[in-house]
């Protein structure tokens, strides 16, 4: 027997490649276990494609999501003979940097330090080929304008806070200056989500509340998102909300596309490099999860995604969680069951303490495991 | 496929039969389910009972453990042809009854009560020929000392507070009066605890701590019972300490024993009883649990129990629990797994709730079925 752990990094908790090994050390020694450390492009897709591709981490001083500055790290590594920098912009901009979550942090959270690091990343020599960007985890909601302004600012430029919130009309010229920037390099963003970029599934209203927008700053969010699509569609006849993962980041992803780059599913590219798949065409069983698994699971989460390719394979799927809602969706018919670790009424603050999460995990999967195994 | 639910009632939360039913209503129609509530002679007991055997509940007004009238229930039924009564200890001394654990109470409870309610049915006519007592759950720790009070008083006599602590020797003349007015009825007490009288694993030294005695209060109690237990050995060369199940209920076993009476094992007897034994000796698997599976569990709990005769007949176990800790002992081997109802993080007041326990026993069996049958 054959069995597979691709267990999502539990945010602020484990490492995906901590939670697998948890998964698997316990199981009897004649079954035959593979660890595939996975990302949906969200938190740990860094260390996800390091494990896989290896490379070596290089760090560049940029500014936070709220202006500070701060030592980020990028990848550099070969994909497929191309030197290719990969960066996951939650360790640029991410949401858990800013301490207090609120609406005056939303209203001045940019991703100036995202195009910072690409404007650093496109001065090595010898040249980076491929820029990859895993964007989940972002604390902005800047439609990629602060990228923008990143990409084509000189070192002693200062920060930009949010230019959604301030600007007018997206200025085309300087878009274009920032595609030569980029000419000759691949720009690949890799979404963990499928919103678009204005409008009722558009990133303002679908993800800004939990990055702590009020009900006003939502308005004005989509207000500007919405006339910066209508902008692009008058101009090129190009509509960001056509393009799934476009509200990705607070819609990097839709600046990613305008830039010339590509939005590549985050989950799908990371089992791909991952060789997941191919793992999972031979397996028995494959043991996926996350911290929390919900509605927002389906929405390309990695559960949702092994799930999906362990169905193309027919192989049985065990989902582990820090917490489950009553509703799952589609998950209840795509795996066995979605099993959370808690062994007890536990506090939130206790429960996603490292050690007793490993340790659930590795009892629970011990467990399910033998009742997997019961009737042979 | 035939599954045998077998859940122990979580105290305080869902009743066994609630329990057995919520685990096994959401399993696939080909199932062929058997629901048997069970109990270990702790609370539920009487209710088990009376599921497995029919009867009529009567009631009566006696003491509670601290000495204030209640009304308190007792089962007439028929057992093997014997007219029987069936008491639960913990519907007349539960130390669910006591609001405040503490020293003073534990001091204080009695036995008291569950003494008259056995004169009371023994004045019943017809007579009643077997007289059943289920003794977990109690909240006295006074060796029965109190029942032989409560049995020998009269109707006008006061309550009697814990008389172990304020007692001289053992008076036998009272010990033989009692026997006398028990003659020709069958004494039965149900331990659901191995404890012994006295010493080391003596009732005192086991059990007084969760029922707020202190230390010098622990020491008291346990100095009396060993005199009791050594006037017993010098008057009729008995020996309390030689019988598992005299330090059930704070020493009620060892007074059953005292008055002629004879001790069964709880949960074999509820067992045997409720037909679990024949069930499962046709079952594929058998959903047994508690609100909480720990060390103590192996001391003749509804778990530990049903996992050993499910042992004899080769049939494989899922424990449920509301709690489980990490070290639970021989459990480990006897099932397939002890699994932990929550679906989340949760307080311990949230985790109690009735519908919320029952919601999640039913969802997560119905997986845990669905994993056990994965390879069929």
């Amino acid at each position: 027997m054959k069995i597979v752990a691709a267990i999502d990094s539990f945010k602020g908790c484990a490492t995906s490649a901590e939670l697998n090994q948890a998964a698997l050390a316990g199981l009897p020694k004649e079954i035959d276990t593979v660890s595939i450390p996975i990302a949906d492009g969200g938190e740990g897709s860094l260390a996800v494609v390091q494990q896989a591709l290896g490379g070596r981490l290089e760090t560049a001083l940029v500014a936070d999501p709220l202006g500070r500055k701060i030592c980020v790290p990028y990848l550099l590594t070969d994909l497929a003979g191309e030197t290719t920098a990969v960066i996951e912009a939650a360790q640029v901009l991410g949401l858990n940097m800013i301490t207090a979550v609120s609406d005056a942090n939303a209203r001045r959270a940019s991703s100036f330090g995202l195009g910072e690091l690409i404007r650093i990343v496109l001065r090595r020599r010898p040249v980076v080929q491929q820029i990859m960007i895993a964007l989940g985890g972002s604390a902005t909601s800047d439609g990629g304008l602060g990228l923008l302004a990143g990409l084509l600012a000189s070192p002693e430029t200062t920060f930009v806070a949010n230019p959604l919130l301030q600007s007018a009309p997206l200025d085309l010229t300087l878009l274009a200056a920032a595609r030569r920037r980029l000419a000759g390099v691949r720009l690949v963003g890799l979404p963990d989500v499928q919103a678009l970029f204005s409008g009722s599934t558009g990133f303002a209203k679908v993800y800004a509340t939990q990055k702590g927008a009020s009900p006003q700053t939502i308005r004005e969010l989509d207000q500007q998102a919405t006339a910066l699509r209508q902008q692009v569609v008058t101009a090129d006849q190009f509509d960001l909300d056509q393009l799934a993962g476009s509200g990705a980041a607070g819609g990097l992803g839709g600046m990613i596309a305008l830039l010339g780059g590509s939005l590549s599913g985050g989950l799908t590219t990371l089992a791909s490099l991952t060789g997941l798949e191919a793992a999972l065409s031979t397996a028995d069983l494959v043991i996926t999860g996350e911290g929390r698994i919900d509605a927002q699971t389906l929405t390309g989460k990695v559960p949702y995604g092994v799930a999906r390719l362990a169905e193309r394979h027919h192989v049985p799927v065990l989902a582990l969680c820090g917490a489950r809602s009553a509703d799952i969706g589609i998950m209840e018919r795509l795996t066995l069951g979605c099993f959370c670790i808690q062994a007890a009424p536990v506090s939130l603050a206790d429960a996603i303490d490292r050690q007793r999460t490993l340790a659930n995990v590795n009892r629970l999967t011990r467990e399910l495991v033998q009742v997997f195994c019961a009737r042979e």
